[in-house]
């Protein structure tokens, strides 16, 4: 695990979301992007060199699920590592994960069942922003 | 904000839990140390340059009571900033915050009820590792 890539929170408008963190917090907006695969928009604001990433579900599926349970709130931290299938070779059950294309275009997966009931991400990090 | 400070991970047993981030996940132990008052042990997890912080409730109060009612999991995302006053002092409503000496020596708080169910907290970086 090289750093943590991003902090993500599930919103269910990120138009509303992003507001707080741009307004109030004084984060800046540096991206905005669609994965239609699963269906979620993906808005990425920068704090300093880090980033928090607003999830909006935008058809049913697992973060809108995930919303309805249990609301809106943080839902995922995510790490940035060199090679995916590599990392998940050396961490026990985890090596046939699905990898995808996730934000900002960079491979990403996320891992099985993890202990303390925390949702890890990991992801490559060309291209970046 | 300029950075990220920590993610920190609400967890009944940091022990037990450090297990997973150390010796499966490959973070670096760089911190573990008691808060008295909330009653809080506070484990620092380096990944890189970033910190997962494991939070274990020593005593019943406010940690204790939120793994009860959800779970262990994703509890909070702290923001690093120069002045907190100051901060605060930007921040409609939060002025009258409650400002602590938190992990690692530094001042600190909690902002009030955030938008997006998120739990906000704020440090300064001095005294820093």
């Amino acid at each position: 695990m090289r750093a943590i890539d991003h902090v993500a929170v599930a919103v269910r408008d990120a138009d509303s979301a992003m507001r707080y963190y741009l307004d109030v917090l004084g984060l800046e907006l540096v991206g905005d992007e669609v994965a239609e695969d699963p269906g979620v928009r993906l808005v990425y604001l920068a704090a300093g060199p880090d980033r928090v990433q607003l999830v909006q579900p935008l058809r049913p599926g697992p973060v809108q699920t995930w919303i309805e349970e249990r609301g809106e709130g943080l839902h995922h931290v995510c790490f940035e590592v060199g090679d995916i299938p590599a990392v998940l070779g050396g961490i026990p059950g985890q090596a046939e994960r699905p990898v995808f294309r996730g934000g900002r275009g960079r491979r990403a997966c996320f891992l099985a069942e993890t202990p303390t009931g925390v949702n890890i991400e990991l992801t490559e990090t060309e291209p970046s922003f």
